[in-house]
């Protein structure tokens, strides 16, 4: 049970942004700009930086949701996303694994990530923007997942419920959408 | 010198919002809203958590400025702003003392709060809307901490910076203002 109040049966952020809209719709906002706005850095590479800091971070309901829309969007490379949540030798990008390291340092304390860090991502390309869209990414999730779990929000656990949720936020992003206008291929 | 090229000069998130406005624009709203919105904790009460957050991320920009504005809105008691800081016995109500242990936990991981925790600040009465403003705080600090410093922003270090810009904030809060509206006596 969730520590305050909330609507029966609404998983994870989604009872919090309904018990107090006037700061939920802004974290709805950053989201969908974050994840699905203008950047250099795919949707689907996002919601990986996303899902990873989720995992670090051991918050179930987003790392498993944001691992779900990150495999709907990677397609037939879905498996590639396990395989960075699990800390597996993948096949990625080696300009993604220094925005994952760099990802992951966030995650310990913005402290952490070092000139180093930096100076192995833009050698391999990456641009300040894409430097910046993935530290901020990782600090959004360090605020989300500490949210959801600071408030002991009601957490699904069947797979199923994810599988579903990863093809909507793939396909619809992060801006609240009605049943009707979820195409019948999705449901 | 920041990983990202800022405009020079702007310090700590000013710098980093003028980079990526698209991404900033939605911050400062969120921390405008949480910080100055409607709520039942005081402006004062809620830099207070801000700055205590932030001092525990070891954030000098973010302790040391939230630190200025909540010493300028608790006027008088200014002094036990320091106190909380310092980690002093400290002459807060015992409720918000419950509530800045919730606000510490978040900031060690969501998962760090108990039902022990939550139940102590009911029963000195706080609310759910306290308990889910105190946790959306030490979250949100938990991001805006680690952006500042994941980015190595430009941190000023002479007090003065800071204790002007606790007037401002203190007195305005985080919408943009041109320095003509700036009253006289703040500057």
């Amino acid at each position: 049970m969730a520590h305050i109040q909330v609507t029966e049966g609404m998983p994870g952020i989604l009872g919090l942004i309904d018990f107090r809209p006037h700061t939920g719709n802004i974290l709805q906002s950053l989201v969908h700009t974050l994840l699905r706005g203008e950047s250099p850095l795919s949707a689907a590479e996002r919601e990986l930086i996303a899902a990873y800091v989720s995992e670090k971070n051991d918050c179930f309901f987003c790392a498993n949701g944001h691992a779900a829309a990150a495999r709907y969007l990677y397609k037939e490379d879905a498996p590639m996303v396990d395989e960075v949540l699990n800390n597996e030798d993948v096949s990625i990008s080696e300009k993604l694994k220094t925005l994952l390291a760099i990802a992951g340092k966030v995650q310990n304390g913005g402290k952490a990530v070092t000139e180093q860090d930096i100076a192995a991502a833009k050698s391999l390309g990456a641009t300040d923007i894409e430097i910046h869209d993935t530290v901020l990414i990782a600090a959004a999730f360090s605020m989300y997942n500490r949210y959801v779990d600071g408030l002991a929000s009601y957490t699904p656990t069947r797979p199923e419920v994810y599988a579903k949720m990863g093809k909507i936020l793939g396909h619809f992003g992060y801006i609240r959408i009605s049943h009707d206008h979820v195409p019948e291929y999705l449901v």
